[in-house]
């Protein structure tokens, strides 16, 4: 039988994360961290479970949980989302994303995404039957280029894809930047999906830009979110997506034939634990401090620094050290220095290669330690 | 925008549930236990937790899970699958049910359903641009008609999807039935979803003949199971796949582009748990004496009993006792007499109705005693 996705393998983060088990090298490539959760937060999901919350909850989410997301969005960004017909959990934002495309891409739209972003976005338009424009972002800066974005619009444009704080390039778009894409999608009636599950990792003072911040983005966007990056459970698979309510009926249409529902204890557990909002208030400080130390690191090494202004990642740029491409410099930098780290180019359609590569900070300091010896050899 | 699933509402599991709450009616409908899961589940659950198992696992599940799964089927089957290769961990049969679909059917292919069946089915190949081919079980018995379902075959049939034990009707298929599908499905490349989440669920003796026991079969399949239904944790959605390695990769093409991973935690805990066969083993006991206390208390009733001799449902021809449609009835059954149930007629495509609803017995014996109590009144 022929593929669905013929051009698809392994995704970059399984294959490094093999590699990186196989060479035992320091692992900074796939993004999660190498420390523990909460003790709290553990305490709460066995809570849960032992309470008895181990049958499926009400399909929209638990709405406890529901309820402490839009308080938390209303909070952060000023913008009240209705809990029972605007808020959505979801196993995880990868699954939050391809419902969302799903929902809403009729076979043959085109949604517009921005090179380099996550390696979900394009199959996912490719299993609704749309068709994936690239636009590049700014080489160099990864900042949006408006001009470019502009052009790619068409009468077939479904939806944009953003994502800020961005992987891979932690960058982070401006309030300037999210009110130039207001102003142009205003004549249109593009849908937006916006990726915002490094919301809480934003450095040197500055803010995230939530779209749900500008009201002519907010009424036209899904806005994802993860658990698994802001409270260190990457591998619970909770996330959310808040959107308006004609937007999250279609969601959930497809969602409720999707997962069906999400984990009761975890989303309980999360409930609980999200009634305290210091967790994440103090995650821009905890991981600057770890942003600071990996570059503190690495300067006077011939790796050059980008900056890192969100996300838990940092891109160096790999060409005075070697010769070699992206792809093939991770390779060697897992087998023969110790340290793995994505290559950019695994974020383009069409592999560009900027000579550049990720390292994930969201580790203990001692981890960071230990490839940061490693990598000041080169 | 327009919808992408015009036809559909929300599931009516949710609905009922929905509606079983607000009336504080006896819920029988959407399936689930009310009782608890092993205290050693959640404990095996919570180890996993304190031990650090809150990262994301391999992509394709934690392999100790894996392995159990695959020895399981083994050893009740006699079929080896390759852990590494051939069994996937998912967030519920659900997840896994669309994953399948997704990662095989082309736009324009045709996939047959055999009506009434799982309200999932036919969305899911609609969103895989899909066409669902809703072939008819003989009505009355439910028996799979082969010659229905040879002349619904076309060039264009990619996939059948086949449930057994089956919801909602609560028949088995037999060995020779398996046997006839499999000579159908000879001389064809068409492939086979089986789902078998009820598959502990069999009674009087008789046994889950699963795909896996039929070479011509199991070479074709997607064997779709359920820890949720299994070991009474449905609110944990964790499902399995079983299929040969080159279905395998596509469906894991698909799998990490829709949800990456499936929760941590639960997977350890489930690896420790399953390595004990005795709590399966006892699932169809268990359930039997369920079944028979619930239909022991409908005898002499005007509700009549339909065989039950798979899953953790019973039907009932409500002809008898009301001349409300099977949709209105149920209604009128949870608001006016306090007992939730589901009507077949939300199981077809074109809303057939027999005449026939569906209650759930995986409830504590005082809840269907109490049920029980409210129907007998009937
Ligand atoms: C879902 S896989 C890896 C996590 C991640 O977002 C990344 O490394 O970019
Ligand atoms: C996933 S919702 C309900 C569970 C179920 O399988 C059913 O009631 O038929």
């Amino acid at each position: 039988f022929p593929s669905k996705l013929p051009n698809v393998g392994t995704t970059i983060f399984t294959v490094m994360s093999a590699l990186a088990t196989e060479h035992n090298a320091v692992n900074l490539g796939q993004g999660f961290p190498d420390f523990e959760c909460a003790p709290e937060l553990v305490d709460a999901v066995t809570q849960a479970m032992k309470a008895g919350h181990n049958q499926y909850p009400p399909m929209p989410g638990v709405p406890a949980l529901r309820e402490a997301v839009a308080r938390k969005i209303e909070a952060l960004h000023g913008k009240a989302y209705n809990p029972n017909t605007e808020i959505t959990i979801t196993a995880g934002a990868t699954q939050a994303i391809i419902t969302a495309i799903l929902a809403v891409v009729h076979p043959g739209d085109e949604v517009i995404v921005l090179d380099p972003c996550y390696d979900s976005y394009a199959p996912n338009i490719d299993l609704a039957g749309g068709k994936a424009v690239r636009v590049p972002l700014t080489p160099g800066t990864f900042r949006p280029d408006f001009a470019k974005i502009s052009a790619a619009i068409t009468p077939r444009t479904r939806a944009i894809i953003i994502n800020s704080p961005h992987n891979p390039s932690a960058t982070i778009w401006t309030a300037e930047e999210m009110r130039q894409l207001e102003a142009l999608l205003a004549p249109t009636d593009i849908l937006l999906i916006s990726d915002e599950v490094y919301e809480h990792m934003v450095f040197d003072g500055a803010e995230h830009q939530s779209a749900a911040r500008f009201a002519g983005l907010a009424a036209r966007a899904f806005i994802v979110s993860s658990f698994g990056k802001t409270f260190h459970v990457t591998g619970w698979k909770v996330g959310t997506v808040a959107a308006p309510a004609a937007l999250t009926a279609e969601f959930r249409k497809v969602h409720q034939f999707n997962v069906f529902t999400v984990n009761t204890p975890m989303q309980h557990g999360l409930a609980a634990y999200l009634q305290d909002p210091t967790p994440y208030l103090q995650l821009p400080a905890f991981y600057q401090a770890k942003r600071d130390l990996f570059r503190q690191g690495l300067e006077g090494s011939r790796l050059k620094l980008l900056p890192s202004t969100g996300s838990y990642f940092q891109c160096v740029d790999i060409s005075a050290v070697s010769d070699l491409n992206e792809s093939d410099f991770c390779q060697w930098l897992t087998r023969e220095v110790g340290v793995a780290a994505i290559p950019l180019s695994a974020f383009y359609g069409d592999s560009f290669d900027q000579r550049v590569v990720r390292f994930c900070f969201a580790k203990k300091d001692e981890t960071l330690r230990a490839a940061l010896e490693r990598l000041r050899k080169l």
